[in-house]
Order: C-alpha cells, then sequence, then structure tokens
C-alpha cells in the first residue's frame, strides 16, 4: 500500500512470506528500508527511531524535546471570554488554547456547544494574539468548515474509533490529536493513529485522558503509564489532559507535573476565570492564579527532566 | 422541546421549577401528562409501563411479548454465501439476517467489507427469501445510500456514543438497533437511545454485546445483569449479542439460553458454514448444526419463561 | 508431589523435561497417569472427564447433574431467626442454609457478626430441620472451632487468595466452598481451589459471586460466563450468588433462572423475613414469597435444561 | 469506642444524634475534640491537618516531609545476596530493605519463599549494615516469630482486606505499611488503615501498587492519582511501588519520578543483582546501575517539588 504525506512517500507491505528485504533496498529511488514486526507499522517506533516534532504552524511545534502547554476553557462560550483567556495565556507565554465549540454531551438535552459561528470568533481572536487553536471535529461533514479557522483537530475520546473520521483526517495537511478511548487500549490507540497517518497525514499527536476502572473517588483513572509505553512503541509525540484524566481540580497540578516526569511532551489544561460559573466542566477547572503557578512549576520540572536525557 | 415522530408528538420540558402538572393536562390536544425523573425522558420507562414493540417490516416485530432471533456471518462475503445462509436461515423459521458490509477494524490494513455493492446484492436475496437485512451503518453519510437496502440500522459499539450518527438516525424511520459501547455504562446507553427517539425516531432497539473488564480469559465479559436493569429502566426492547459478548464459539448457546431467563426479547448470533474460513470472527461463530440445536433450544427456554411472566 | 486425599493419592509432577509417560504408566500401583498442560493440575479438567459430585453430607451431593440451592440471611442474627429460617427451608426442600457469623466488613465499627456462639445455635437448630449449614471462616485459626458446627466452610470473596487460609482448609476433610474475588480472574480461581486439593481435600465447590468493572448501575457485575467456562476447564462443580453478584432484589430471580441455562450447579441466595430490616445487604435479600416463586422457577428451569444435556 | 495506642488514648463515637461537641470538649482530661463526616474516622485528614511521620527506627521516619527509599529483591534467596544488596545500598544512602520471605503465589507449585529462617539472616545482615528491613506477613499466626527480625511489617495486595491480620497488627507496636489491593478502592485502602489504627497502632504508611482494568500493555496499572486523594483525604504517609505497580523494567524510573510530583512519600522497587537470573519478577526489577541513577533523579525531583511545598 502506497502512502504519500506532505513530508515523504512510503510503502507498506503486509504479508507472510519471509524475503530478503535488501533486495528491495538496492532498487533505485528507495531511501531506506525496514522490518516492522508491529501490526501498526507507520506509526510504530520501529523504524523511526528518533521522535517526531509536529509543527502546529507559529513556529511551534510539539516533540522532539519540546514541552507544549495547551490551555482553555471546556467550551468556548464567548467572545469576551476568547480575549480574556487568549491574552492570559499570551502573557503567560501559552500558545495553544484550547475550547470546544461543537460538545460531544452523553444527554441529547445538555448544552452542544456555539458552534461554526464560535469557532470563528475563536480563532480571529486567538491570531490577533499569535495563539493557535486547538477544538474538537465530531464527524468528517464538519471537517471542510473548521478547516479554515483551526489549527489542530482534536479527535475526542468518544470518536477514538471512528474510523469514518479518522479516515478523513488521514487527507488533511493540519495536525490531528486523538485523544485515547476511555477504554481503549494503548494498542488500539496506536491503530487510530496508523489510520490518520495510513491516509496521508503524519502531523499527529497522541493524548493520554484517563480511563475508565472500577474507582470512584475520581472521574477517571489518570494512566500516566500509557506515557512511557507509547514513546517507546511510537515516535509521535505524547501530550496528557490532566482536567479530564481526573476530573477533579486540585489533582490537575500533581498529575501535570508527574505526566512531565513521565515523559509526556506536553499537557492540555483547562482554566476558567470562575470555574464555577463555567457551562461545562467547571469542577476539574483551574482559576488564573492557579494555571500560573502550575505553569511556572511545569517549566522548572521539564528543567529538571530535560537534564535527565530521555529515560 | 418538541419531538415529532411518525407515530406521536411529544413535548419534553427540562427545569427545575416544581409546577402542578394538571394545569398542563387539562389544555385542549394533551392526551398525557407524565413527570419523568430519569434524565433520560423519553426512552424511559416511568411514562410507558408497557414494553414497547418494534415493527420491523414483514409484519414481524420485536419485543412486546415476542422473542427474535436474528443470524448471519459477521461480514458479508459474496452472493452465493447470502443465499445459502438466507436458505438455511429461512428454512430454520429466523426471518432476519445479520451480516456486516462496513466492518470498523481497529487495524487500517484488516479487511473492510464488501461496501455498498455488497449490502444491495445482501438485500435484494434476503427479500426474495422473505428475510430482513440487519447491517451497521458507521457514519452519517451512510445513511442515504444504504436506506433503500436495509431493514435496521445498527450502530456498532464503537459508534455507541457518536452523537452526529445518533442525531442523524432520529431522522430516519427505519429501526436502529444500538450496541452498548463496550465501556459504556447502562446509562450512557439509555442516554444515545435518547439521542435517536429525541431526533423523531422512535423504533429503537437495545443491544448488549459485552463490556471490557479486567478477565481475559473470553474476549468481552457478556453482561446480562444489562438485560434485567434495561427492561426496568427503559420501556425498549434488548437483544443480547453473545457471539461478541463472548468471543469463544461453545460459549454462545449457553449464554443465549441464559440472555432468555434474563428476560430478553431477543439475540443476534454469528453462523458460518465454514467458521475456520471467515474472513473475521470464525472463532466465536456457530456452523450450521450448531445453529439448529441452538434455534432449537431458544425456542423451548422462551416458551417455558413466558409461562413465568415478567419477572 | 504426593497429595493423599480421603479418595485417593495423587502424584503431581512438573517440570520441563519431555518424557514418556507410559513409562510410569506401566509401574506396579500406578492406575492412571495424564499429561495436563493447565498449570493447575488437580482440579482441571484435562484429567478427570466426568464432573465430580461433591457428597455434603445427609446424602445430598452438588454437582454430577444435581442442582442445589442454598439459601438463607446474609448474617445469622439470633435463634428464633434460624428456626424460622431453617423451617421454611425444610419446607421448601431446600436443604442447605447459608448464613455469616464472621462477618468481614470493610469498616472496623459495622457489625461483625454473632461469632461462634450464634455458629453453634445456627447449626444445632439446623440439624433438627435436616439442614446443611454453609459460613464463612475468616482465618486458619477459626477452622478447629467451627469444625463440628459447619458443613461447608465458605472461603468469601477477600479472601480467595489468601493461601494460608486455602493450606489449611486443605487439611480438612470437609467440603470448601471458594468464592471468587471480586477482582479475581477465573485462573486465579482455579489456582486457589488447588491449592485446597494439593493441601489433601478434593471437596471444592467453586462459586461465582460478581466481578468489579466500571458499571455503577449495579453493585457487582455477576460474570455469568465464568460458569460454562469453569465447567469447561475443571471438573469442580460451579454454583452462583446472585445476591451478592448484582446486589439488588429483582435481578436475583432473573440471574438465577440465567444461571441454571448457562450451566451451573446451584445456586446460593439471600432471604430475609423483612429484607429491610436485615443487618446486612437487605437490599438484596428476597423475601418468602419471593424465594418460594423463585424456588418453583428455579426447578422447573433445571428440568428443562436436563433435557438439553451438557452444552 | 476507646482506642489507645502508643501515642495517645482516643475514643471514636459513632451515632446519629446531632449534638454540642462543645460539651465533650470542656471535660476535664479531653484534649482536643473534632467532628469526623468521613466513615473512617481516625486515618482521616480531617481532624488531624498535618501529616503524620511514622518513625521506623534507627532514626529514620517516613513522612511529614521526609522522602524514603526502599529497594530489595523480591524474594530473599540467600545470605550472600543480603549482604551484597544491604552493601550496596548503605553504600547508596538507602537504609531500608525490602525482600520476601513468605510469598504469596498464586500457584500452590511456585517458589514460596526461603521462610522465617531467611528472615532471620536478612535481618542479622541489615542490622550489621544499619539498614531497616519491610518484609510480607501473610497471616496472624507469623506475627510472633517475625517480629523480633523485622522493622515494617508489609500487608501484601491479596491481603489488604484480610480483616483478621488487619486486626493483629493493630495490637503490635511496629509500623505496618498496608497495600492496596488490585481491585481495592481508595476509600477501602482507608478502612483498612482504620482496622489498624483501631486495633491500636498508628504507626501506619499507605502503598499504591497498581490495580487490575482491562489494559494489557503492562502487569497493572499504576494509579498515581491515588497518591494526591490519599494525602487529601488522610494523614498517613503514602509510599508507591513502581515495580509492581507498572510489571516493566523500564517504566519504572519514569513512574518512580512522576510519584515525587504526584506527592508521594517514598518510593519500594525492586532491585536485582542479576534481574533476568531472579527467583521471581525479574522482569521489573532493576539492575545496580539503573538503580544509582534512579537513586539520584529521584533525589534531585524530590529536591525540586520541596521547593513547591504542598500542592
Amino acid at each position: 500500500r502506497e502512502v504519500i504525506t506532505s513530508i515523504a512517500c512510503y510503502w507498506v507491505a503486509i504479508g507472510n512470506n519471509d524475503m530478503d528485504i535488501r533486495s528491495i533496498g538496492n532498487l533505485p529511488g528507495i531511501t531506506d528500508i525496514h522490518r516492522v514486526t508491529d501490526s501498526y507499522k507507520l506509526v510504530s517506533g520501529m523504524w523511526k527511531l528518533t521522535p517526531s516534532s509536529i509543527p502546529l504552524g507559529n513556529g511551534i511545534s510539539i516533540g522532539g524535546g519540546n514541552f507544549t502547554i495547551m490551555a482553555g476553557p471546556c467550551s468556548i462560550e464567548n467572545d469576551a471570554q476568547v480575549s480574556e483567556v487568549a491574552g492570559f495565556l499570551k502573557s503567560n507565554g501559552v500558545f495553544v488554547m484550547r475550547g470546544g465549540v461543537f460538545k460531544p454531551r452523553s444527554s441529547p438535552y445538555s448544552f452542544r456547544g456555539v458552534g461554526i459561528e464560535g469557532l470563528r470568533y475563536f480563532h480571529s481572536i486567538c491570531k490577533l494574539n499569535g495563539v493557535l487553536v486547538v477544538s474538537e471535529v465530531m464527524e468528517p461533514d464538519q471537517i471542510e468548515a473548521m478547516y479554515p479557522y483551526i489549527d489542530i483537530f482534536q479527535v475526542g475520546t468518544r470518536n477514538a474509533q471512528n474510523f469514518s473520521l479518522l479516515d478523513a483526517l488521514g487527507r488533511v495537511d493540519k495536525p490531528v490529536m486523538i485523544k485515547r478511548g476511555f477504554s481503549g487500549t494503548i494498542e488500539e490507540l496506536l491503530y487510530s493513529a496508523e489510520y490518520v497517518f495510513s491516509g496521508g497525514n503524519e502531523k499527529i499527536i497522541l493524548c493520554e485522558r484517563g480511563i475508565r476502572t472500577f474507582e470512584k473517588a475520581y472521574r477517571n483513572t489518570l494512566d500516566l503509564n500509557a506515557v512511557p509505553i507509547l514513546k517507546q512503541k511510537s515516535h509521535l509525540p505524547v501530550v496528557v489532559d490532566p482536567s479530564h484524566g481526573t476530573g477533579i481540580r486540585n489533582l490537575v497540578e500533581p498529575m501535570s507535573l508527574a505526566a512531565v516526569m513521565a515523559g509526556a511532551d506536553g499537557v492540555i489544561v483547562e482554566i476558567h476565570r470562575e470555574p464555577e460559573k463555567a457551562y461545562s466542566d467547571g469542577i476539574q477547572s483551574l482559576c488564573y492564579s492557579e494555571a500560573e503557578q502550575l505553569f511556572d512549576r511545569l517549566r522548572q520540572t521539564v528543567s529538571l527532566k530535560s537534564t535527565f536525557g530521555l529515560s
């Protein structure tokens, strides 16, 4: 199977026959050839030993040694909110803002987001501040409309195995952040990434966001073990969402700092001027002063971690 | 919110204010009014005490005291296979055939189904045999193309919270069978059904198909507890998929019979002429002689169960 | 390793060397020899193809085609209660009464049972009625004191891997019922049984009682899949506890009947004169009239199941 | 209920009546009185706001701002091994050695430890090196024999709800480290600690060691979320076992460092001269050079964390 991305052209050959791969490696035009025993091929760390760095735009990239902070409200509420948060982020040296405009909600009667209109002002205000936009796309049909106003397409946990959506995002040339399904295995997350890569888009970011277990003391069990495992199995960058991952405000800082030490390439956290008044997920959002303390401590922890090299 | 289905017109009112519902009940044109404290309103058993019976077509309906057997291969492979299976089913008094034409597969390199062409011959051959077709739809865009060739739209376990798809199926007038997410709670399944109902389609069938747990002795943990719970909380019919639910061929019969006693309105089982040669899921498919024995024992068990009344 | 039970003498040989087992089979005094690739040897179904029948006393046995009902309160409360329940059971043809006298409780401040005194009157009243006693033992030290007053030692779910207790019960000549750990795998349950058997006691009953999963709609996820799997892997009888297994009163009947169809050799259910007044677990206990209906329907279901043979 | 420990005398009063607690607080001899709405009373953080510091002996204590490293083999094998490891630890400034002498094993045929003889030389060699001993106790009967040769009694994950054992350890005056059950909730762990405390022993250490989930990419899901939650709910110190918690050697360092940032008071890690030759659990043990790097990085991370204060 031939896979052409904006970066290179790959051939993925799958079969049971044993063959001497050198016979192909010597053909003219072939740069490199690898045997990958993982069943996810293109996202595997078996052929690409150096971690991938994904350019996000504005000269910012994720992975490859950088640590990227993304922050913002759970839901975009109005333009005043966007202005305020974007300004806050910019003044704190954070250049990616999160915010949902299409909200997947268990109940059909819950608030379902400000929609494409909201995305438009979200993006234009962020652009004025030099801040990039990451937001969730829920179906293939939304991609075209969202495309001009978005910098990173987010695939939510409930769509982690929506293969139609993953296929469609494989044909886009913007970065895609795939959240792990709340009961998705690490292998399934890598397969989902393989869908996007094999569709032609290799700008992929993996995101651990908590899994479902028997424990009820918190909303989800943020699985930091997934970080070093994913980094070993794949060359893709891995970010952690401690806000959804725990669902508890005062767990966000300790788990964010822990994520750095586990090897994460970034975090995505929920912040809100007045968490108790947020349209959704206030209980897990940090207020501004908590966020500033977190950003500061994250940077100190990243700085120490970087002296350790890759563990 | 106003919900108009082919059967009736509903108004769903959500709010915190306490009010005397009789004041509305007395308005002209209002047939009935109920207070539903469940947060899923229309699918709740709190306002509709009698189980719903969903007409499938051909004079067959599911729920309301009937027990419906659905069977067929995991994947449709070719027209000869369809002819054979449809003939086998008809001669055994089974009038719904399952078979995937779009297969959601974890890996992008796995067989992904015969597609819409396959659905066309699947449907026409079944029609000749008086057999109905149930098959999985994976995205809103497929609905229109599949519509003429399908009798029951199946929403797969990975799409149990694909709200775009559920919204779209709410605008269709054919029955929808929603599989429980492999890590979906019972409440989430009811919310997913509420999406379809509140979209205007009340022909909904719930399907228990196994959940993810720590146990590795089988593929999934078929959760029969879900059957009586769903029957108590909702008026919708509940079917059980013991093939995916266990993933082990010789567990299919005992768990199917157990499902009857747990109160299920039907089962959906995988069968194949030569299970070991199936394109997918052979390990959990019954061969024809096993299927015949199962059908016979199911009927005897249903017959005993019906003497017990609703438990 | 030599294992001598009241029934036979076994030698278990474990090693990596391949050998011709016939050379041992021909030695004088050897009745039979088998190669068992399961790592639990003595409880495996690989050498003993016919299901074991465990004599409980009073001419009653469990397994080997019988279906055994055990019932009683969660906790023994006083002698009047025992008299009443034992009489109720006897008049309904049920000859094993359950009841805890040592209660393992998560909190040290909860009611911890009537103790050995209670066991004494529990046993003597039951004996007058021709009813056998099953009750939980929590530590090796209790075995000697409980021995005269008990017919089946129950190992609770929290002690399913208390290897000291299992070792000690291997040296006793009364039946032992081992409950599956609430997060124990099926393989671990078989290993726990192997502890008892290899200690010299082959009167073992396995009990499925619900596992921990993410689902919160009920107390535990009763895992009926475990029944056919255990029956295939082992020759030991398997009973089901739908009361603890679901924790919900109106799930007890449907799941009990389902257990029969799944292949169980018995059920153990909680009953109470006034469930809402029970010292513990009232919410999952049946009242007498519900119990009578259950016993009747169980017998009808067992009767139908027996015509199917072993599935 | 009166609880007398070596430190203080507590009265725990449980009841439904509302009362003015000041009336008791004014009685002569009463130092302090608190209303604790948690159902675990003595281990709750509601009455004791400052973290407890548990003296281990040798002037070392755990909690209260210290970070304690414990390390050693999974199983004690022989005296030469103990000498070597104890020397290695001492020279690296680590003063608590772990090592099992009674091994709880799923299968009765696995290696079950060197027993009390082994504990004797384990302890005497450690004493020569000024190193303390932590080892697992499996039943109440072992306590007396182990007492002279042990500094910290460890309760294993399978015994986390062995209430007889917890009761017995409540009557001992040495520290007790309780591992969380592999499917135990955080609340259950606190209740288990309450058993020990209410028995009269307040020297309790909690240990997170991984839980069972659906994920199969590692042996257990080390749940670092438990660390900040436990620190908020209780005044007891919390240590983390990344070796059993992940079961994978190269996850031990990243997860240990992450544990520090999550707020842990210590770690307990498995080390072995030649991990591939260990009697048990070699796959998750660090070799000496890996351990030295870990100790060094742990100290740097602790040092940074301490500048953040309690999060």
